[in-house]
């Protein structure tokens, strides 16, 4: 439901125009939770683009003209966030909400809260939704509608901005989940992260002249490895413990599945595939799909 | 396009019809290759569907009812093929075309062609199109257009019964491509029962503390996991070395990212995931996407 005029934000910042920092700006605007929007962006197209389609109001280059909005959204890679935040939060009035969306929490959190200026807020933030395709072009206003975002919660945490990022998120159509950034990071690393590699592997093995001999299941189960290679090294890096542990776990399954084949065993393997089918029921039922 | 009434065949038969073989009787039926349907089935809830949706015109539990058809499509899991194959192919006219659509093909068409007799032909084939969700409700008159269907060339295959199997599938709206059953399983070990094995690994391992953690890029991924687990581990049995040597290229490029993640380095981790995301692109490329 859009949010009432007395939570209504005069202006509201996203920092990096691509996919999910254009669709936080079109879903502002279209449940009209802001009144101008200002978005900041290294790139020429993305800011020429932002403008053409009315996603921002104002664009520029100068992470500094973000400073005047009283929400700031991070949309940046994983890598660049937490630098970012603290590069801007000294010009940023008292009482400003900074938080992004970074598909990594615990580095980002961490080095954001040691050196944040008192007066301003940061909430963590991670939309669980997307797209393996990228840029101002393919944003959307309905893209985070019904979906989960998560909001991290410290103990340096302030809860009155935990409200008002939970209130953002929520009058964007997302569902918030509230989670410690440690606890997020070990679940997103067998949700996402390790999807994204295991996609990845699947489609780099596959020489040319099999190409022809794909369909529509092997195109489903590597879609994740079109998505920015410098992007998804730098998530996996700031979560690399627990990626290194799902990864572990996928070859120990992966193994299980090689056994039960070796020795033809037809009720091991079987039972192997009725654990997959099992959890991608228990997924559709809790989706009501 | 539609084969001229000189090519129409009088009669096809349907052994199993799920949702690959009400495919075929529904895209033979639109497309004109056909006067009449008979369905075989030991599922009785099929075949009242099959007959309620007009997908057959005469639906029989009795395998011995296709033996009229002129062409007999086996539309059955992978190990059962062969059997009723050699059990039909006594009481079929000389000159039937038997042919099959089976996910493997070298088992299948070594143990059919070691005992079929005089008169009858067999090619075997397998339409690289289906779906991770089965029965005749899903079936669907355009599942094989433009898709490739494989079919099989041996030192035993009747020439004219491979150009009557090519005519047939091409009658459906497929392309066609002739390989050799072995060269054809080394293949899709590769481009189909290994990303189903990888999906259902994954979705396998997932606990239940998660499942409100997964989008749609773990849903995508696993999609395969769904398919039917008796299926797939017959599947994967009847092409048993190739899988495990499948499964086993895959262990060593996720070891890869592992290595790399494990030593942090970026330039081997996006390497890696570039590698992949290439092999995307090429595909889409290839398909005019």
């Amino acid at each position: 439901m859009p949010t009432d005029s007395a939570t209504k934000i005069d202006t509201l910042a996203v920092v990096g125009t691509g996919l999910i920092g254009s669709s936080v700006a079109r879903a502002a605007r279209a449940r009209g939770v802001v009144r101008r929007i200002v978005g900041i962006d290294r790139s020429v197209a993305h800011r020429e683009r932002a403008l053409t389609l009315g996603i921002v109001d104002e664009a520029s280059a100068e992470l500094g003209n973000a400073s005047g909005a009283e929400v700031v959204v991070f949309c940046t890679p994983v890598d660049a966030i937490a630098g970012q935040v603290l590069a801007l939060a000294p010009a940023c009035a008292a009482g400003t909400l900074l938080t992004d969306v970074g598909s990594t929490k615990e580095e980002i959190v961490a080095e954001v809260e040691s050196s944040l200026p008192a007066g301003v807020s940061f909430v963590g933030g991670h939309p669980l939704a997307g797209s393996e395709k990228g840029g101002p072009d393919h944003a959307s206003a309905h893209l985070f509608q019904g979906r989960l975002t998560v909001l991290t919660r410290t103990t340096r945490t302030d809860p009155s901005a935990l409200a008002r990022a939970t209130a953002f998120w929520e009058g964007l159509g997302a569902r918030v989940k509230v989670m410690a950034p440690d606890e997020h990071d070990r679940a997103l690393a067998v949700t996402s992260h390790l999807p994204h590699l295991a996609a990845s592997a699947l489609a780099g093995m596959l020489p040319p002249e099999l190409y022809e001999l794909t369909a529509s299941g092997f195109r489903d189960t590597t879609r994740l490895a079109e998505s920015d290679p410098s992007l998804w090294a730098a998530i996996c890096r700031q979560n690399r413990a627990a990626v290194l542990r799902a990864l572990e776990l996928l070859r120990d399954r992966l193994e299980s599945f090689h056994q039960a084949l070796a020795s033809n065993d037809a009720e091991a393997l079987i039972e192997l595939l009725a654990k997959g089918k099992k959890v991608k029921q228990a997924l559709a039922n809790e989706r009501g799909e």
